[in-house]
């Protein structure tokens, strides 16, 4: 499935229970961009408590946290929570995901020049 | 273009560059994940920091801030650069990305019940 | 109590249960600095999520979500959960706070002169 | 200088400027929230980008990157623009930062107990 179908899915979805991408002025788009941009941040939030107690447990075996395998799937969770909110960040910007990723990659292609390896 | 040939993309340049995804033991994957969770905040801060001037010269006409039309390409251009840090964290963790966006689209449909509207 | 006590306070305590601030080389200041970042971004991630459903609320009264009055403890606490790694890593980064504040309210009173109401 | 202190002078300006802490009704208070949720996201990704650029440059010398020697007056100024959104949500939030930060200081007393050093 291609990132422009699933965006459409996430976005009619989200619709449907009153999560709307298009508004018909800049107040409105900013004030639904700041909502999903604290969505986000939540969930990267969720993620970075994960990692800490992790990396807490890996430092300090007394610490009563989970081991990167016991949190894997509660991790990649994090990841997909993250990817909706940035989907419907893109589509409120009417990105089309796949080409600026492809330009991106050119530019990447570019500034890390130096530390490719022949 | 799929989610996973995008992703396999992206990892190939990054190996490439000397910035792996896969690891021999916990600690280096778990270095890693933290290494590229702040590379994705770095990211959302700058669409933060855009975001921010937006609103500010929407509440402020006085203040010398851009407009969203002004700033939409850049915007946009933020949201690429958290999407391939995000890409690298699922990488990271053997994420099958479309797997898991279908099964969180299940669970969403569960809990956003009481917003569907008839 | 002023900003320079609070921060002895929480670093005595810190570096009690094996969390120091002061390193022997470069590689293992900024692997703390980068352990308390995640930590700083687990606490304002909790705040984020608390603020999002505060707002999905507002938005949408049939969705189950607190009331800023019933939220504003937790998000009281998340304030202070952020500031105390924001301390350690001025700690860290063994900074003046006060004299850095002061100099930042010079450099904001001018940026925000055009502002400033007479 | 106190933490009251230092919040009343920040608040002080900040309100001069047009940027209030204080609102009518929940609406009001929960947007200026989102405001300064988002100016912190700003500081603390800036943040991380210096970071992580210090930490590229340790992995891989070839990189155009500064070291933490260079960079250490630019990370300390994005901790007090961090400080200082902080310090604003703790305002509209009618914080007493003091009073709750020895709050927690008892509760993490507790929490760390398996962590302290005898």
């Amino acid at each position: 499935m291609d990132l422009a179908t699933l965006m459409k899915i996430q976005i009619t979805a989200d619709e449907r229970r009153g999560f709307p991408v298009k508004f018909g002025g800049d107040r409105e788009t900013v004030g639904q961009l700041m909502k999903d941009l604290i969505g986000l941040f939540g969930e990267v939030g969720e993620f970075s408590n994960i990692l800490k107690k992790i990396e807490i447990k890996l430092d300090h075996p007394a610490y009563d946290g989970p081991s990167l395998t016991e949190s894997r799937d509660q991790l990649r969770e994090e990841v997909i929570d993250s990817l909706i909110y940035l989907i419907r960040l893109a589509a409120i910007l009417e990105t089309d995901l796949e080409a600026e990723f492809y330009k991106k990659l050119q530019i990447n292609q570019e500034r890390y020049k130096s530390l490719e390896r022949n």
